[in-house]
């Protein structure tokens, strides 16, 4: 066994623990505290598996949108959470997740490092059929949360109907049927004050 | 769209989400509080990823392997966690485990009910090439757990080296290299104090 390999292997799988303690924005359903990214991406991961069926299009390669999706969060460890609705987070967002992605992934073996970096670069891209589906459920993700916790986050940053649907329409070039669904508990929220017209 | 299946699956999807409030032994690295079942299941999904290499079987079907992680502690949603040195707890783990996911899976559309339960099965029955290193991954994940924070949940049990050797030699079975390593790190916790010999 080359030990210093594993040795590395094992040192990133100890860095990343810290993603269990970057807040998002959603609530957990039963609202008892806000959600981490490690609990978000084995969300998503799940989701995956049984949505997978609606994406646009049919013959997805779902281990690399797994992965992807895995993996897409790990530069938070220092980059930090960026609300999707914050414009000023946002200007500087690119910059600070690039020199995460390099010391975070740098951790690793080379073959593995360039293998992550690739598929975090593919996400952020949303290009290929795996990123723009893997990224379509990202976005979808917290609606639902959103959904069943009362609007919690929609309420607390005062988001109304027509920016929460700007700001995810990217959901139809992962899936149309998804991004039919999310218009319409969108529009729910609406109706049950969870979110402003 | 067949929007009544959609909704099956989105109700899954959020009864899952307890899951999130299942909390394990081990502590996560920082040690500021108990880990819970979507971390862990996230971890292990990483770690498969990164540590495939290491299977004793090399052309695993590592969509497979990832699957079943993800999906692996669903059950605990209504049979809670039960602490792998619990003799007590063992003895009806597999009755309360079985009617869980006779109730959980079953929220799901027929297909993918089947699929998830058969992927459950196969990680409790330890015999294909992918159960046997995906049920490696977990357990020597809560070994990393408990080295990184000074044995927290050995020392909490008072757990000797034998007794932690002989409950986790399983990962043997999917990796000899990852054992060989797991067997260092426990030889390394009793020289530091963190385990009883």
């Amino acid at each position: 066994m080359d030990n210093q390999r594993l040795l590395q292997q094992i040192q990133f799988i100890t860095e990343i623990d810290k993603i269990k303690s970057i807040f998002r924005q959603s609530l957990i359903i039963d609202q008892t505290r806000n959600e981490n990214d490690a609990e978000h991406s084995w969300h998503l991961g799940v989701m995956a598996i049984l949505l997978a069926e609606y994406a646009n299009e049919g013959q997805l390669d779902l281990l690399r949108v797994i992965k992807m999706i895995l993996i897409h969060d790990l530069v938070e460890i220092d980059a930090g959470d960026t609300f999707l609705y914050d414009e000023t987070g946002a200007l500087d967002k690119e910059d600070r997740e690039q020199k995460a992605a390099e010391r975070i992934f740098g951790l690793l073996p080379e073959d593995l490092s360039a293998e992550l970096f690739t598929l975090w670069r593919e996400f952020e891209e949303k290009e290929t059929a795996e990123a723009k589906f893997a990224t379509s459920l990202d976005r979808l993700h917290p609606l639902l949360l959103n959904f069943y916790t009362e609007g919690h986050a929609w309420k607390k940053h005062g988001l109304t109907r027509d920016k929460v649907l700007a700001k995810n329409k990217h959901i139809a070039d992962g899936s149309k049927e998804l991004w039919e669904f999310a218009q319409g508990l969108i529009n729910e929220a609406v109706e049950k004050g969870y979110l402003k017209a």
